[in-house]
Formats: C-alpha cells, sequence, structure tokens
C-alpha cells in the first residue's frame, strides 16, 4: 500500500485467515501462513501486499507484479506467475475489498480529528442535549438544545448540531457540517461541511419582493446513508425531505426541499435536484446531472453524467443529454448531428 | 402540519383574526371562533389545519381532505365540502402563506442554533469589534477587529466574521459561514456554509507561473439578500460585486468577482456566475445554468436550467440550451434534432 | 482605488521606484518623483492613481481620465493626454499587477482574520501537533495530533488540520476549511470551506447494498497551488490524488479520487473531475465543465465552459460541447442545427 498512509500499518491476514474471511480458495500448494501486511493494485504491490486480477487488460501488470498474494478466478489462475499465491474465487474484486476493509478498520468511517473517544473540553454541549455514552465530540463542536446523539457517533471538530435534532447510533458527521431539522438514523456517514436541513428556496412574488415562504418540514436521513463533502440537503416545506436507507451522495450534490430519495441510490458529484423530486429505489446519477422538480424517476433508473431531466424516466431505463431523453436516442441525435457538419 | 415539527406550536388563529389579517372573506355561515393550529396541504391536513385550494387538480384532494378550513376562491367555493369552513379571497396561496409566516414566525429566519439571546461563553469577539445591544452570538463564532453588527442580527454556531465587515440588522449568518471583506445591509439572511468576500479569480501568465493579481475589492450585499448554504461570492477585483435588494439566491451557487446583480432576481441552485457579469432587475435563473464572463443580462430576463449563456440577453426574453438562445428556437432545434434520429 | 478598502492604505511608490520595479522607462518629462497612492482601471482612477491603457477599446476612457500615471506601450504613448505621467512597456497589464503587488501585499494571500500572528488563545492545537515559529492560528481552529505547520502559515478561524496532516511554509488555510490525510506544499492558498482528503466515492455492490471500497490514499498538494472556497478534493483509494504546483483551482470544484492534475494548469468554477482523470501540465478548464472517469487531458489542452468530456483530449487541443469535441467541430454542429430550425 501507499507508504506513509495516514492509517495505521495493519496486524496482518495469513492467507488461511483471508480464505476463511472470504470463501477464496487456495490454489494447490499455496502456503496458508503467510502473511499479507497491506493491499494494493497490481502495479503497486509490495512483496507483502494482497492484489487482485479479473480482466486480462492488466496482463502485464499481473506477469510483473511483486505481490505476495493475488485473488483470481479459476479462469485465470494458470496466468499468475508460480512465485505469487494464489487464492481463487468468483468474485476477485468483492474478496479484495472484504480483506481491505478488515485490514483498515478506520478506513470504514472518519474517526475523530483529535484522537479522543470522549467530549472534547473544547467542544460545546448544551446542556439539554442527550449524549448518549460512547460518543466522540471534537473540539469546536456545538450540540444545540435537546439535540439526541447515539452511542459510537463521532461528531468531528467545529460540525454543529441544532436544537432537536436527532442522531443515531454509530454514524460519523465531518467537520464543520451543519445539521438542523433533521432526524439522522444508525450508520450514516455525512462528510466535512455538509449542509442538512436549511431553508428550501421558496418565494411568493409580490408587490413588496419576494415572500418567504415558510419552510416547516425535516430531512429525515434513513440508516446506512453517505453524504458528501459540501454537500446541500434543505429540509421539506410542509412535508419532508427523505433520504433512503443505503442511498450514497457524492460531494457538491444540491437537494431541494421535499424530494423523496429512495434506497440504494447513488449520486454523483454535483448532481442537483430541484424541489419535490421523486427518485425509486436503486436509482445511479452521474456526475452534474440535474432534475427538474416535481418530476418522478423510476425504481433503477440510470441518468448519464451532465443529462437535465425535464419529463418523467420509467423504471429501468437509461436516460442521458439535455433535455435527457432515452441514451439510445441521444446517441444516435449526437451521431446525425455530427455527420452534418 | 407535520407531526414533530422543529417550530414551536403556533398559539393559533381564528377564522376571524385569518380574516382580519388576509382580506379573506369567510363565507355565509362560516364559524369565525373555529382556531387553526396549524397549515398544511389539503391531503396532509389535520382537522385543525388551514389548507388552500386554487387549482382543479386537485379536486380529489379537496373532497377527501380533513382540514377545517380552506382558502379558496368564488369560482371554486362550491367544490369545498360543506364541514370546511371557507375563507373566499382572489389569491388563496398568498393568503395561506401569509397565516403560515403569523402562525411560524420562527420560521422567517433562522434564530441562535443554540437557544440563546445573547453572546455565548464559548464565541471569539475581537475586543475592538462593535456589537449593538441584542444581537446574538452563538458558540464559536468568530468576529474579527473592528466588524459591526447590528442589533437583532444572529450569528450562528462557528460563523467567522472578518475583519471590519459590516453587517446590519435583523440579519441571520448560519453555521459555518464566512464573510470578509464585504458590507452586509439589514434583512440579510445568509445560510450556512456560504462564503462571501474571498479572493476572485485572477492570474495572469508568466514565465514563472500564474501571477495572482491582487483582490481589492469588495462584496456589497444590499437589504433583503438570502443567500443558499454552501454558496460563493467574491470580492471585487479592483471594484466591488454587488447583490440588490432583495434578490435570493439558492444553494452552491459561485459568484464570481465583479458581479453585478440587480434587485428581486431569482438565481437557483449550482449556477455559476463568471467574473464582471452584469445581471439586471427581476432576473429569473434555473438551476445550474452559467454566464460567461462580462456579460449583460437585461431586466426580467428568464434563464432555463442548465443553460449556458455566452452572449448578452436583452431585457425580457426567456433563453435556453447551450450556447444559450431564445427558448422557441430551441425547442426547434432539439424537436428538430430529435426527429432526424 | 476603491474607497473603503479592506486593505491598508499603501504608503506609495514614486514613478522612479515603479520604474525600477517593472522596467518600464519613463517617457521624456516624466516627474519621477510624482508619488502613487494607489492603482485602478482608467475610468475608477483618482488622482493618485496608477492605470494601464493597452486596448483601443478604452480610449474614451483614456481621454477622461483623472489618473496620474500610466503604463502604455510605445504605440500608444501619444495617446495619452499630456497630464498623466507616462511608464513605456511591452507588458502594461503585467506591469499594472506588478505594482498592485507591491503597494497591497497582503493582498497576496489572506492573512489573519482575527488580526494576529501566534496561536490564539480559543485555538485548540493537539499536544503532539509541530508548529514551527511565526505561524498563525485563529481562534477556533483545531489542529490534530501529529500535524506538522510551518512558518508563515495562517491557519484561519474554525479551520480543521486532521492527524499527521503536515502543511508547508508561508501556506493560507481559509475559515472553516477541512484537511485531513494530506501534504501540503509551500505558499499554497486554501480557501473558506474547501474540503481536502475526505473519502472517495467508491462502493461495491452486494445484496445487503453498496459496500464502502476503503479508500486508503492521501492528498498530495504541491508548492504555489491555490484552492477556491467549498471546493473538495478526495484522498485516492490506492494511490494519491496530486495537484501539481501552481495549479489554479476556482470555487465549488470537485475532484474525486485518485486525479493527477498536472501543474501550472487552471479550473474554473464548478467543474467536475469524476476519479482518475490525468490532466496533463497547463491545461485550462471553462466553469462548469466535467471530466468522466479514467480519462486523460494532454498538455495545455483547453475545455470550454460547460464542456461534457467523454474521451481523451490530445495534448494542445481545444474542446468544447457535450459530448466534447473539437472546439470547431462543435461550432459547425451549432451552426448546422440553428440552421435546421
Amino acid at each position: 500500500m501507499t507508504a506513509q498512509s495516514f492509517f495505521k500499518e495493519p496486524a496482518g491476514l495469513t492467507v488461511g485467515e483471508i480464505s476463511a474471511l472470504t470463501g477464496a480458495k487456495p490454489r494447490e500448494g499455496a502456503k496458508l501462513d503467510r502473511t499479507i501486511r497491506g493491499i494494493a493494485a497490481l502495479d503497486r504491490a509490495r512483496a507483502s501486499d494482497l492484489a487482485f486480477f479479473e480482466s486480462t487488460k492488466y496482463l502485464d501488470q499481473l506477469a510483473a507484479t511483486r505481490a505476495a498474494v493475488c485473488l483470481t478466478t479459476e479462469r485465470f489462475a494458470g496466468r499468475v506467475p508460480p512465485s505469487i499465491t494464489v487464492l481463487l474465487t468468483k468474485e476477485p474484486f468483492r474478496d479484495f475489498v472484504m480483506v481491505a476493509r478488515k485490514l483498515y478498520p478506520d478506513s470504514l468511517r472518519p474517526r475523530s480529528m483529535f484522537g479522543i473517544e470522549v467530549t472534547a473540553p473544547g467542544a460545546h454541549v448544551h446542556a439539554t442535549a442527550e449524549i448518549e455514552d460512547g460518543v466522540t465530540i471534537d473540539p469546536g463542536a456545538v450540540i444545540g438544545p435537546r439535540a439526541g446523539i447515539g452511542a459510537g457517533t463521532v461528531i468531528g471538530p467545529n460540525a454543529v448540531i441544532g436544537p432537536d435534532v436527532q442522531i443515531g447510533r454509530d454514524c460519523s458527521v465531518g467537520p464543520g457540517a451543519s445539521i438542523m431539522h433533521a432526524f439522522i438514523g444508525d450508520n450514516v456517514i455525512l462528510h466535512a461541511g455538509c449542509r442538512i436541513g436549511q431553508d428550501g428556496f421558496r418565494y411568493h412574488p409580490s408587490a413588496q419582493g419576494h415572500v418567504k415562504v415558510p419552510q416547516l418540514g425535516r430531512v429525515i436521513i434513513q440508516d446506512s446513508v453517505e453524504i458528501g463533502a459540501n454537500t446541500t440537503i434543505d429540509r421539506g416545506g410542509a412535508g419532508d425531505t427523505v433520504i433512503g436507507e443505503g442511498t450514497k451522495i457524492d460531494n457538491l450534490v444540491h437537494i431541494g426541499h421535499n424530494c423523496l430519495v429512495g434506497r440504494h441510490c447513488v449520486i454523483a458529484g454535483q448532481c442537483g435536484f430541484a424541489g419535490s423530486v421523486v427518485l425509486g429505489d436503486h436509482v445511479v446519477m452521474g456526475g452534474q446531472a440535474g432534475i427538474a422538480d416535481h418530476l418522478t424517476i423510476g425504481e433503477g433508473a440510470m441518468i448519464g453524467a451532465k443529462s437535465g431531466v425535464v419529463s418523467n424516466i420509467p423504471a429501468g431505463e437509461r436516460w442521458l443529454g439535455f433535455p435527457a431523453m432515452p441514451g439510445h436516442e441521444f446517441l444516435r441525435a449526437t451521431a446525425a448531428l455530427r455527420k452534418r457538419i
């Protein structure tokens, strides 16, 4: 692995332990007591690292790798140099990730940035806040009246938790993030500088200018959600803004008021949702895409990067472009246009 | 209204009081002493809520609503079930908003996130700062030398106000926001994490690399402006960057140095302005739109979402697309392209 | 210059000193002891200001200017009114910038926002952090275990420096910025709210939902880089994310994990890089452009604003549009499309 990693040097795992963890089978003659101290891509691996191989694109790297152990499939096992211990599996990358997670448990969610496991003296916790045992609060964090924080959760330096906000267990709130008018489930990761629960963007025009429409709702973030750095999620106007269980949102995304985002969606960087968008489960969005207000995106739909969606998208379809259209139409339109040049 | 709202349960208003407040007229036989405890859309209303009706699209909801009182027009009054008290008005939604603002005064601008109305012990206020009476400063906020803050203003937790910055009265600065080289008017709302007054982006190429061009100007934010979470507004290079009175800017917008944004504009999320853009009054921009440098957008122009503006736009026109063009041209071009497929 | 600038009124420079500084030659008869107290564009100059002239576009402003001294070329010298002292140079704007930098040294990088040159009492510095002499740490800043900060560096209010992070000399970290898993060179400017080193966005799909892939790498920021407000740069997954020497990045840009950005690039506001993009040296990107993952952009390439790059770009080429294509093709395609209307 990278020299001078910011993570603790792992204790290591033997080939036998990796096999037990992942179910991968050692090739005949493998040394089960060989110890792995890190993981790496083939071309970066040191002599104590585990690597994986699952695509012929990297055959050259495989031939030259210094890795000690390699996860690969039956089909490719013959390509691995004989000096390397081989672990056979149907899903080399999945198993590689499983080992990485075991070796680097601190990487699974951000920890205290002050190296503590208590409430730092420099944190500002309101007397009425309800902090379970086993919460870490870094210096400069501010916890408002009646806020509740569950065991195992880490609140980063200078993060702000507003009045009455409830945060579940084993969550991680990044440095400088702010959360208000929100309920947060368990195992949620909110990265640095993300903004949860501020006013939605709605005004009523009048002769005296734009009149602010009260934003009375909340943000509900379900279990196992991850939200990227400097992403903004506005609270609902009347109802709630909801982010469904297991959904992953990248950096600098904007989600407007009253959006209902389904479960296990993946939303890449700088996407934007106008208000009241409904996103089904398992939707995938490429970066810098946008969705106009009050639209419904069906379960499992895929929206290409930079698309501008101005109509509903049926479940399971792949759309692209601006205005977004089914992917094959977009590709044909683009080809037709380039022929006209 | 939403159960478990983060706002205080309102004291309530009688039908008579609502009529006095809005000018809406009770239908014959209305019970003027009936008390409303909240507001809600027709389909979410509880038996103590006020709702409104102004579009036949929601006729089904009207028939089934549990709302106690409904604002509607003369034209639709007959459609309201007899058990519901009707208030007649020309602008149901406007009056609904007026009632919401009365019932939830805390929603009109963000309040202290620490439940205080003073300077918190954990705030860092420079000895030379001039803080009027009646200012709230939450824990962790930093107020620099000679900064001035007007009465009624709330500075959120961990917000940073730089040297010599002047902020008017009854403003709200969100958690973690930073303001430097800026003058801010009255009744301004700056949401969490917005960045006001840092260096504009200008360099002079040289053999030794890009040489930073000093950014000597300021940011001027006029009265009643609202600026969204994590939005960035750079200060002027030589002159100023100005945001005109009553203009509303959403989250994650970028406004470059020397931009002059008019009054009462509405700028949706993730829009971007290169330097020295001049925006007339009452301009409306959809989300993720961008404007190239040194362009002038006429008063009342509308720019569609995701547009990329590379030429001036005359007053009152509606432009769309990239490169942006008058909206009807864009729609015809898009239609022509799709026919070619 | 702007009245009420936030910078100290400069001591001033004589025409002779400006000549010595820049190499510009006073026109015959010029008063070498005339003193300049500020700089300004022709139309904004006061009677004690230096201005410059290098384009006939501003002839009217030249005729009417109140500036005391004007930098211009031999070719244009005859156009300058006789009352104005003329300094002759081949590069008027370059010399103007040089004078501005001399007059306003505080503008070259952000200084303490609390007017100090020490560690503020309200800062939270871990006992094991290694802070060189001559470091300024503003109130509310948090410096984690074993972090190192070089002489001359300013850490803004409420900025957060994570464990083991190393920051070089003469850097400036803006208010509320956060840095983790990163090594930062010398003379680096990180503006307010930028987020360096959080987890990259990668998951492995499974029946139990998206499994987080450990992000074990770092962010390396080389000397003289400048990074805009609220910009996010994720750390590498296995290797590192690198920003090359002298590169300038504007506000609200997103740079994904494992990107290798070359030296002396200029990246405008709201650009986005998916993971593992390789950018050669001297690449220029307009605002709101995006680059898909694993692409390579050749040295000196220019990418137009709002472009969506989905293929490699050869060195030195200028690409535009979505999907991005060579600029002349895009312009012809756009023209062809508009003719079809």
